[in-house]
């Protein structure tokens, strides 16, 4: 309304406002008690002209209305809380749907876990110690050997050299037995997916740290012995005085897959932040379960037969359902062992560097994503993968393209071992990105970084058609493979 | 990434990065083709040291997560637009849901009014131009006695006075027969609530339009008389120059319920334009029918039986169903309604001012969105009945109440009589909201006008709660009245 005043009209001239003023003084009494300025203003127009209250004009100038162009820009937050609302108010009819429609479908956690998987669990987890202690005693002969090698012969280096190319071929071997081995236990033993990705996870995860502790300790002792100086990590961890039991546990439990001499350290364990940290991972976990078992696997059910049928239709609506599910599930996965339990860890072990993720959620395109989500396997790979591979000359193309195959591969692997189904769905899920990037990175170029069209590309890909659909396929083949009965 | 580099630890020393400045020179090729900063830093860091790959430290300092409060504020704009894509998605699985379980609903619009109440409709139209001849004829008559009046005795000026009265009956009855008789039509005789509904707005619009020119009339001609100066409008509609047929009906047809002798006007008819608005119209109408036929009906035939059954998780269930179809329904009803025809009317009687509504959806309080978004009516209410009341030293909470009371009454006449069930759901609903505006206002006060926690509020008990509710009340009625089969 205010803007009304703006440029008047023949109508009402400003100077008469202002003659106003004493008058207006007068009735600031009744303006006081009316609420708006608005009201004050049409309050002070009145007053001018005693004795007319019907006749006063309303309109009283040109202008267009707030939702057409002409006007000036108009703040619509409001639409978007509404927004907001609406989604609120939609999950909870959905909430209030199953539970008409199912009940409650909670029975107690791993009720259906058979005991043999726990055994089979623990038969497997042990090539993890044995790894641990192979890497160990190896490197730290070895360190012993490097010291004699300083002050040698030239024969004896090149028995050194020699012994390296053993070292080499025990730690591959050893490693691709703790890949291996379990994996083939989960994939023709262990029933529940839920114990079959909890192995190959801590293995897979178990694999990468003890490559890194060889390929440091390789080349800490290449330059110890080559008397070249090394001014990364504080001397008392100066090759081979890290070499042993301790720094290696530390570096076991730490939240990296990089191994370092030494780590940046927080300097005190703070229990409130340690214990609201463990508070919101068994949250987080109640949660997923009961989404999973009240949710999305009914969810995933009731589409088997669309599946069957080839119902596109159908299988899109299915899609779409289990999309809001996997998406929170999801994150609420991300929360849980990104944010929670790795910062709980790192309180316990005092481990200072905390970025295990950065802002991904705003990423415009895949492979911004790629890089933030999960720092620890992408500083990994970084590391001991693409920098190696660029210093050797192979183009960044090549090695990026190299980094993506692997992680392709690994996640088949976490997907399709526990489940008993290696079709190669995660695996082309992920190389499926790779034009997706291609596209979508002059998007990147022509918008800027996080562009708003890039990051909802990013999210209808990632999280509503991609999570969803390749839920919806593994757990088909589960069902098939294990002829299960579905509800419809 | 690049913030890692803040305060280093012992790890790599800023001097140490200088120096390698001109290394770095050297490695901008490789530098160039690696994509982002971050891997840029990463190179710079590795030339440092020559022969070492693996070694490269990665964790280099002490670094809160992103989501921990430790950390630096980060932007979540990401998880917004996810919330705003789920709420897509899931409109859409709605929608093919209903496709699945319907099919299409949609027959051709009025294949089920009534001929009957198309003459039915013309029968109480006609009371509109009626009222029209009258009011024009009766002022024209006062207009041509006030000219007398200017030179006469004091005997006439008296006798003028008792013409007023007689005059001010004569509108009085002929307003309350535009009023009742078609009421009364659409309440006993019209069956279609459509029809009826149609029917009262335009009545009650007459009505409004034509009480403000009675109003503002008599006021202008008492002045006239008095020979008080009246410097509102243009000297050419100076009264009695202002009553005639030709400004009465452009008054008739305005967008406006406040009578004028003259508005602002604008320079040109934009045919684009007109076309545009009257595009919109056309499509915000067949939407809304869409969207009535296709999901309000099924969700409201579907709920009787809960109401019914007064099973209150169903009803709820229910509601929350139907509020968001209602909400969109709405927002369409007010964009074609408020936006759309008023502006297209308006360019074809260059009609200026077209603040026929303000920017509700950001309104913080019930009060406040009454005031902004029915401005024709908020208007009149305003001028000729809180004005005057004021004036008349009535304090204004009581004006505010009446002028409330009144619109309760009006909505209960819009809803109820074309429903055929006068059961004063909407009229408790408007009063209803007094209360709620009491408790709201402090918080508006508290944090400032549309705050997001008022808006929120509003939106909650406008859009998702109101609506549906009245609607699901309504329908409840209508089918309890005229015995509807009830699908299930």
């Amino acid at each position: 309304m205010a803007s009304i005043r703006r440029k008047p009209l023949k109508v009402v001239t400003d100077s008469e406002d202002d003659q106003s003023d004493s008058r207006q003084r007068r009735d600031l009494h009744i303006t006081k008690r009316v609420s708006t300025i608005t009201e004050e203003k049409e309050e002070k127009k009145k007053k001018v002209y005693q004795g007319f209250s019907h006749t006063l004009p309303i309109h009283t100038l040109t202008k267009a209305s707030v939702l057409s162009k002409e006007a000036p820009p108009e703040n619509y937050s409001g639409f978007l809380r509404l927004g907001m609302l609406v989604l609120g108010a939609s999950n909870i009819r959905l909430v209030i749907e199953n539970w008409m429609k199912y009940g409650l479908l909670i029975g107690i956690p791993h009720s259906y876990i058979p005991l043999r998987d726990y055994g089979l669990f623990f038969l497997a987890w042990l090539c993890i110690p044995l790894s641990l202690g192979i890497s160990l005693v190896v490197e730290y002969g070895m360190g012993k050997l490097a010291i004699h090698a300083k002050d040698a012969k030239a024969d004896f280096l090149n028995k050194l050299t020699i012994l390296e190319r053993v070292v080499a071929l025990t730690h591959v071997s050893h490693l691709v037995f703790l890949l291996t081995f379990p994996s083939y236990i989960a994939y023709t033993q262990i029933y529940h997916p839920v114990v079959g990705s909890g192995l190959i996870v801590i293995c897979l995860v178990s694999f990468l740290k003890l490559t890194s502790f060889a390929l440091v300790n390789n080349e800490l002792r290449q330059g110890f012995v080559d008397g070249k100086v090394e001014e990364f990590y504080t001397t008392d961890v100066a090759y081979p005085n890290n070499v042993n039991a301790k720094n290696l546990l530390y570096f076991f439990f730490a939240p990296t897959l990089c191994y370092q001499p030494s780590y940046p350290r927080s300097p005190v364990f703070r229990k409130t932040f340690f214990m609201k940290r463990v508070g919101e991972l068994i949250t987080c976990l109640v949660m997923m379960y009961v989404l999973t078992e009240q949710y999305a696997k009914p969810t995933l059910a009731n589409s088997i037969k669309a599946l069957e049928e080839k119902n596109y239709v159908t299988i899109i609506e299915r899609v779409l359902k289990l999309s809001t599910t996997a998406v929170v599930i999801w994150l609420l996965m991300f929360y849980a062992l990104f944010h929670a339990f790795l910062n709980a860890l790192s309180e316990v072990l005092r481990f200072g560097d905390r970025t295990f993720y950065l802002a991904w959620w705003n990423s415009g395109n895949l492979a911004t994503y790629w890089r933030l989500w999960n720092r620890p396997v992408y500083l990994f790979f970084k590391r001991h993968v693409y920098i190696p591979a660029v210093q050797r000359g192979v183009p960044p193309a090549a090695c990026q393209l190299l980094v993506f195959l692997i992680s392709a591969i690994l996640h088949e692997v976490l997907v399709g071992i526990p489940t008993h189904s290696i079709t190669g769905f995660a695996f082309f899920g992920m190389l499926g990105q790779i034009p997706l990037i291609a596209i979508t990175h002059p998007l990147e170029k022509w918008r800027g970084k996080g562009t708003a069209l890039g990051n909802t590309i990013f999210w209808i890909v990632f999280c509503v058609v991609g999570q969803p659909t390749i839920a919806l396929l593994y757990y088909y083949q589960w069902t098939a493979n294990h002829k299960i009965v579905t509800a419809s």
